[in-house]
C-alpha cells in the first residue's frame, strides 16, 4: 500500500493559499494523490485536505516537516495537522452491556478496515469480556456508581494516559462522562446516539420516536462535548419503519444504523478525513 | 379500472373481528383485493384496511352499506369509514409565493396520479395565478394581514364550504391557521414542513439544519392540529448533504423532498390509505 | 413472548376465501394479530400471511391443524404452509474465506435476532474455524476440488441430512452447487450475490461495476436454483459510490450491504415472511 | 451572485501539476473557491475541477485565458475546458408524449435552478406544445417515421445548428437517434433510461423489472453514444417497491426517479461538474 501524508488545514480565506501549499509540497517532491479545497463563504474560511505519496518526498516525518512548514503556516494563520497513513491511532473503546457496536468495531479492526490499535476495551459491566479477549484485546472492568464516579474516571484516565490513547470511542457506553474527562480528550471522543439528532436528544430515543409516530428512525455519531448530545455531528443515517414495527423492531433496525454510522465516523477519524471548525465538521470522504 | 370499495376500521381488539367483517363482505358478494390487518399490542387496538371489487357486491353506495353494517360496527365498537375508488375528494390547495409544491400537485393531478377534484387554489399572493389558471383551476387571492386575518379566514371558510371542500393541502402556505380554521377541518388539513420533524420545529429549518451541521436534511408531511408542527406525521424523507452545500443548496435539495413527501401524503389520503389514531398514522401502502 | 402460528397461502383467487379462512380460525379460537392479503391481478392469484395468538387456539400443533384444515385447503386449491413462532429451523451456514457475512450471522444468532438453530458451519477453507467455535458451533471443513466435488457434496448432504437441516445459507461460499445438491433443498438455499441483480450476473461484480462506472453498488439475496444467479430475489439494497472509491472501497462498502441484505433474507425466511410463487417472492414484512 | 471560472482538466499524472496550475491562477489574481483533485491510480490519470472568483482575475474571458494557459496545458498534456458561471448553455429538449421530465425541466429552468437557455423543445408528437409554450419556449413538431427518419433528423440538426445548441436533453424521447446525429453532439446528448443500468437495457424496463421480481427500481441518466444504453453513466437512483405495486405503480414511482436523475445530470452538465474520461464520468458535486 502506498504510504501517504495528509495535511488538514483551515484558516482565513486568502488569495494564493492553494498555490503556496502546492508549491511548498512540490518543492519537497510530493506527488499529490487527492486534494479537496473548499471555501466557507459565510465564515470566510478556507478548508482543505491534501494527501500525497511519501515516495520521493524529502521531509520524512512530522519532525522534518514542521520547521519547514512553520513559516507558511504562520503567514496564512493556519490551524493545521499533519498525519501519515502509517499512523495507527491508539483507540480505547468504551462499552456497557449492549454489544453490537463493539462486536462490529472489533471485527472491522481485525479485518483491516480500521487501521488503528485498540489497546483496551473499557466497560462498567463484565458482559463483553469474552468477545473482547477473543479478539486479543485487554478488557478493563471499571464499575461506576454515583459514589465512585470521580474515582472511577480518574482510574480510567490514568490507564488511558499510560496506554497513550489518542481516541475514545463510546460504543453504546451508558454513562455520562464528566466535563473533567471530556476536557482531557477534546474532539477526540466519538459517541453514537441512537436518534437522528437533534430530534430526540437524551434518553430512550426509540421509545420517543415510536410515540411521536415518525416514519424514519436514525442514528448519529458525534464528538462529545460538555453539553450532552450537542457535539459536532460526524455522520447520520436513517431507516424506514412502518406500523408493523414495534419498539423492539425499532431497536433492532436501529442497531444496524448505529453500527454503520459509528464505524464510518471512527474510520474517517482514523483516516484524517474530518475537519472540525465552528462546531461543525467537514468530512472529506 | 376496477371500481372498489375501501373500509378503514380501528376498534378494540377482539376475537372474531376479522371473521365477522370477512363474512359480512362475503355474504354481500365482495371479492377482496387487498386486506391489511394489524394489532397494536400496546394499545390493544385492531386496525384494518380492506379493499374489494364492487362488481357483484350487493350493497352499492354508502347509503346501502351503512344500515347493513351498523349492527356489526356497533357490536365491535368500530371507528370506521367507507370510501369508494370512484370518490373524488374536493381539495383546496393553499400556497404563498414559493411554487414548487403547487406546480408538482397540479401536474400530478392533471396526469391522473391524484384522483381528486381541485376546485380552487387559495393564495395570499398573486404570484401563482398564471400557472394555476393554466391548469384550468380557479385562483383565489386572499391577502392576509395581522389586522384582517380573522375576516380573511372567515371568507376562505365560506368559500370552501360553498365549494364542498373535503381536504385542505398547505403547499408551502406561509400563514399559521387559527384554531377556529383548523377545527373546521379536523384531520383534513395536510401540511408540508421542510424539516425532519421533530427536529427543527418552527421557522427557517434549513438555516438551522445548516447551523447545526446535520448530514441529512428532511421533509415531513403531517396533519395540521392546533399545536404548530405537532400534528400526526404522514410521511417523511431525507437527502444527504455535504460541506459543498450552502444554505441555498439545502433549500434547493429540500424542494425535491418536499414535493415527493407532500404528494405521497395527498395521494394516500385520496386513496384512503391513512388511518389516524392516538395521534399517529398508519399508512396502508 | 407471545406464541403464534403463521399461515402462508397462495391459491387461485376466489370469492369467500378470506371469510372461509377467518371463519375457520375464529371457530377454533384464534386471535388474529396480523393479516396481509393480496391479490395478484395479473395471475389471478390470492396470497396471504396470517399470524394469530396460539393462546386459546384449540388446534395446537401441525398434527392437530392439518386434518381440520384439509377440506378448506382442498376446496380452494391452496398451496399452504403452517409455521409456529416457536419453530426454530435448523440452518447450515456455508462460507469460504471471506468472513463478514458469517460473523454477522453468528452474532445476530447469538443476540437472539435470528430465531434458529445453527448446528453447523460448513467451509472449504479452515480460516473460519476459530470464530465459529467461539460461538459454540461445530465447524466442518470439506475441501472441494474439481476432482472430488461430487464426493464432497455427497458428504455434505449426508451430514446435513443427519443433522436435520431445514435451510442452507451461502454466506459468501465461493463454490457453485451442483443441480443435484440444489434439488435436495428446493427453495431452501439462500445466497448473497454482491451486485444489484440482474446487473453483473456472475463473477467479480464489483470490478465490473467499477469498470461500467455505475453510481450505486448493490447486493442481492436470493433463493438458489439450478440457473446461476437467476433464482427468486428476496431482498436488495444499494449504496452510493463516487470517483473517490477504488475497487477496494467498493468491496468494503459492499460488505455492509451484503451483511444486511443476507441477514434480512435469513430472518424473513425464519419468520415465515416469504411467499414464493411464479419465480418471484412476496415478503410480508 | 459571485461570477466564477471553472477549469476541468484530465491528464497523465505528474508531480508538480497542482502547483503549476495553482501558481498560474495565483499569478493572474485568482481566488480559488473550490478545488477537487483526484488521481485515478489504475489509469495514472489526474483529474481536477477548480473554481475561482473572477473578481481580480486578470484574464477575463476564454480569449484572454487560452494563449496564457497554452504552454502549461501542453507541457502536462492536458485535456482541458474552461467554463464561466455566467455561461448559459443553449439546450434543446427532446420529448415524445410522456411529459413528466419535460414539465420538471421547464419548471426548474423557470425557477432559476437550471442556468441555461432553452431555445427549443423538439417533439415527434404535438401533445406537449401547450405546456412548452406556457413557459415561453418555441415548440417544434417533427414527425418521425421509418421512411422520413433521415430527413427528419437532418431538419432537426439544421434547426439546432441555426440556434447554436450546445446540449441535447432526451426527456423521454422515444426515438433512437442515428449514429450520424449522435456524432454531431459527442458527449453532449443526455438521456434518461428508466432502469438501473446495466440491468434491463433496452425497452420496457419496468415490465421486465416486475417480471424479474426486483425489490428496487431505478433510473439512469447517461451520455448517448452510438451503442444504445451503453454510454457513460452520469447519475442513478433507486426506489423500493413491494408486492403491493403493480407495473403501473412501478411506472408511477419511476417517474419521480426519472425526474430527479435527469435533472441532476442536466444541472451538473450546466455547472461544468462532469468530467468524462475512459467511458466513465467523474461528478465533482
Amino acid at each position: 500500500m502506498t504510504k501517504t501524508a495528509i495535511l488538514l488545514v483551515h484558516c482565513p480565506d486568502r488569495r494564493g493559499l492553494v498555490a503556496a501549499i502546492a508549491d511548498f509540497l512540490y518543492r519537497h517532491g510530493a506527488n499529490i494523490l487527492h486534494a479537496d479545497q473548499h471555501q466557507d463563504a459565510e465564515l470566510s474560511l478556507f478548508l482543505t485536505r491534501i494527501e500525497w505519496d511519501l515516495e520521493g518526498f524529502d521531509l520524512q516525518g512530522a519532525g522534518a516537516f514542521r520547521p519547514e512548514f512553520a513559516e507558511l503556516a504562520e503567514r496564512f494563520e493556519m490551524d493545521w495537522q499533519l498525519k501519515f497513513s502509517t499512523d495507527r491511532p491508539r483507540v480505547a473503546v468504551f462499552v456497557s452491556k449492549v454489544d453490537h457496536c463493539l462486536v462490529d468495531l472489533l471485527h472491522r479492526h481485525q479485518s483491516g478496515e480500521l487501521r488503528c490499535e485498540i489497546p483496551m476495551v473499557v466497560s462498567n459491566h463484565p458482559d463483553n469480556r469474552r468477545i473482547t479477549e477473543f479478539y486479543g484485546i485487554p478488557f478493563h472492568l471499571t464499575e461506576v456508581t454515583k459514589e465512585n464516579k470521580e474515582e472511577a474516571e480518574a482510574a480510567q484516565l490514568r490507564m488511558m494516559a499510560d496506554a497513550g490513547i489518542d481516541l475514545v470511542v463510546l460504543a453504546r457506553y451508558m454513562q455520562i462522562l464528566s466535563p473533567r474527562f471530556v476536557q482531557q480528550y477534546p474532539s477526540r471522543i466519538i459517541n453514537i446516539h441512537h436518534s437522528f439528532l437533534p430530534a430526540f436528544l437524551g434518553a430512550r430515543p426509540y421509545h420517543r420516536a415510536y410515540q411521536r409516530g415518525v416514519k424514519l428512525i436514525g442514528a448519529t455519531s458525534h464528538y462529545v462535548t460538555e453539553v450532552l448530545d450537542e457535539g459536532p455531528i460526524i455522520e447520520q443515517d436513517v431507516a424506514r419503519i412502518s406500523h408493523r414495527d414495534s419498539v423492539d423492531d425499532l431497536i433492532q433496525k436501529g442497531r444496524d444504523l448505529e453500527k454503520v454510522v459509528l464505524s464510518r465516523a471512527v474510520r474517517w477519524q482514523i483516516e484524517s478525513r474530518i475537519l472540525l471548525y465552528s462546531g461543525r465538521t467537514v468530512v472529506f470522504d
